[in-house]
């Protein structure tokens, strides 16, 4: 915050209440308390001219009240859907969005975010799930707001932020699970490097589906490719492309893939046509988001659905939250349900497998 | 520009030379020049303390350099790709972007340019193709500075700014034409409102090719989808679906569809599908843009393909110019020549058809 702005901290010292009091008072949340508080906070709220919400000190400075967005890259269509989910909320709540490509470089992302508070936007959305926020700790101090997408807080971390992110683990387990019910017992886990909280997640939960269900695990189908030094998330249907052919053309090759994205799964459709091999029939591939596109491909690919709209309008509403100082308090994680959507790239193991 | 700030126009004064001489020193263009006006105008920079480039008013201010990027919508995989070439341009010579979604919205991408406007960013590279440009009047002439992708100044504009696109009509007569050749003649067009420059472009190529080929133009074989108010191209693919559907279950159907970029196509695939149709053999498809799906998806798509990179290379050398006052004069228009990528989704007419 600006430092001649007056913020709920200050209106808490010279009502003498908490600033979850005046947050109470702001939200109109009085039932609980006495009235002499409240009447207290209000009268502070005049005497400061508290502008509590952007909004209200737009009106006053002209100024649009704006989020940033940091995602890996909208190349993935992915993160394309994600940044117009953010857009839609943020719009509805009177900010606008401005896109940074992080590409999940730790240097490009703290070089976006500190042009993003030298140009006045204090508050930013997280999407690529670094390994750790070590590099936005100066940031964090000065005062800049950061709600994370997809990276539950880690207990080395040494800057704690709110977050959000669906239930990895549960769809994974979702995935693995379905096609073991299908029969499958050798599935491929295609993935690019498996560094970040919600890779490690996706594969804890794969692991953990076949342990259900006694399947032997096989260190030799987690096909974990390395990313382009400068690139984000583009190469994942090249990825997936190379991690199918060679899994698929091994002597003993798996009947089902699970890639870690849509992307990456349609990259292994390609792979297994390079091979001549037939999406269900010959090998079965499930993918995680649920893109547009997956429901377009041929076979329609069976994924795991990240329910995008209504967790972005949380994001945005946490993040809104913490700008105008109605929420305070220590950081909070947001997890959410997954959906496993059946489509036509999955089907029994053929007899002959 | 910052009124404090010297530009190439105070050089100019004090050495007595136009700006384009300011600017060809500057650029090492001396040859054709007199010493003495060459060292008077060296003189002068000196004096003003003139800093021609963004990078070293950034070691004076601290401040990083940023242009604005709008585009319709980061959902379509294109403007992805668009805004990925964009930044890795930017970045290469110092500069970071900020995007945003416009939607095709005049009033939202006004909105945001203005936005940026009040942040310090001088200079935005304009993706969408606007009917006009009426709405940014007001920021053009504050000093804001445009390139526009894909729209080329039209005799009715208030305001000209620089552009580059690709060339839309020989794309779309290289499209029609290939297909013409393989013993097309019913041929769908399939395209969203065309009301923007690059459509009706494509829409004149796309009837020349045919023209040329002495092949009846049907009216009836142009489907323009009407849009969803509030959102921009990710509809798309749903678009090309219904219109597949639609083209391809009347009595006399086409026997290929040419779509105004490939999501449509991708959605052709789709609709073509629904109807129990196999492409190429039923029915050809040929997209433009040629994103990475279209090599990935089932049968690869035909496409014609614009040079993104490249392309993005020069929009922000254009811009970049205009911003540090080494480009003067009136707007420029670079036109590229886009290229015909034949992949698995064309073939010869069936002998039926």
């Amino acid at each position: 915050m600006l430092s001649e702005e007056v913020t709920i901290h200050d209106v808490a010292r010279i009502a003498r209440v908490s600033p979850s009091t005046v947050s109470n008072v702001l939200n109109g949340r009085t039932e609980r308390m006495r009235p002499e508080t409240s009447e207290r906070v209000r009268r502070a709220i005049k005497q400061l001219g508290y502008a509590p919400n952007q909004a209200a000190r737009q009106l006053k400075t002209g100024f649009v009240p704006v989020i940033g967005l940091i995602v890996p890259s909208v190349a993935n269509p992915f993160w394309g859907a994600f940044a117009r989910s953010v857009e839609k909320a943020a719009l509805a709540a009177g900010y606008q969005v401005l896109l940074c490509n992080g590409e999940r470089d730790p240097e490009r992302e703290q070089r976006y975010a500190e042009s993003l508070w030298s140009r006045g936007i204090r508050g930013v959305i997280f999407g690529s799930s670094p390994v750790s926020f070590d590099h936005l700790l100066g940031l964090s101090e000065r005062g800049l707001q950061v709600v994370a997408f997809d990276r539950q807080a880690q207990r080395a971390d040494q800057v704690g932020f709110d977050s959000i992110s669906v239930d990895n683990e549960l769809g994974a387990r979702l995935a693995a699970n379905y096609l073991v019910t299908l029969g499958h017992h050798r599935i491929g886990f295609l993935s690019g490097p498996i560094r970040t909280v919600n890779r490690l997640k996706r594969l804890e939960g794969f692991r953990a589906a076949l342990e259900d269900a006694s399947v032997p695990f096989d260190e030799q189908l987690i096909w974990e490719g390395a990313l382009s030094s400068s690139f984000g998330d583009i190469e994942g249907t090249d990825i997936g492309r190379v991690a199918a052919r060679d899994l698929l053309s091994r002597p003993n090759r798996p009947t089902a893939l699970f890639a870690i994205n849509d992307m990456y799964a349609f990259g292994a459709y390609a792979g297994a046509r390079d091979l001549g091999l037939r999406i269900p029939h010959d090998v079965s591939v499930v993918g995680f988001d649920d893109i547009v596109l997956a429901e377009i491909v041929d076979p329609p690919l069976t994924t795991i659905r990240q329910p995008l709209e209504p967790m972005m309008q949380a994001a945005v509403k946490l993040l809104i939250g913490r700008l105008e100082e109605t929420r305070t308090g220590s950081p909070e994680h947001t997890m959410v349900t997954p959906e496993l959507i059946v489509r036509g790239s999955t089907a029994r193991i053929s007899a002959r497998d």
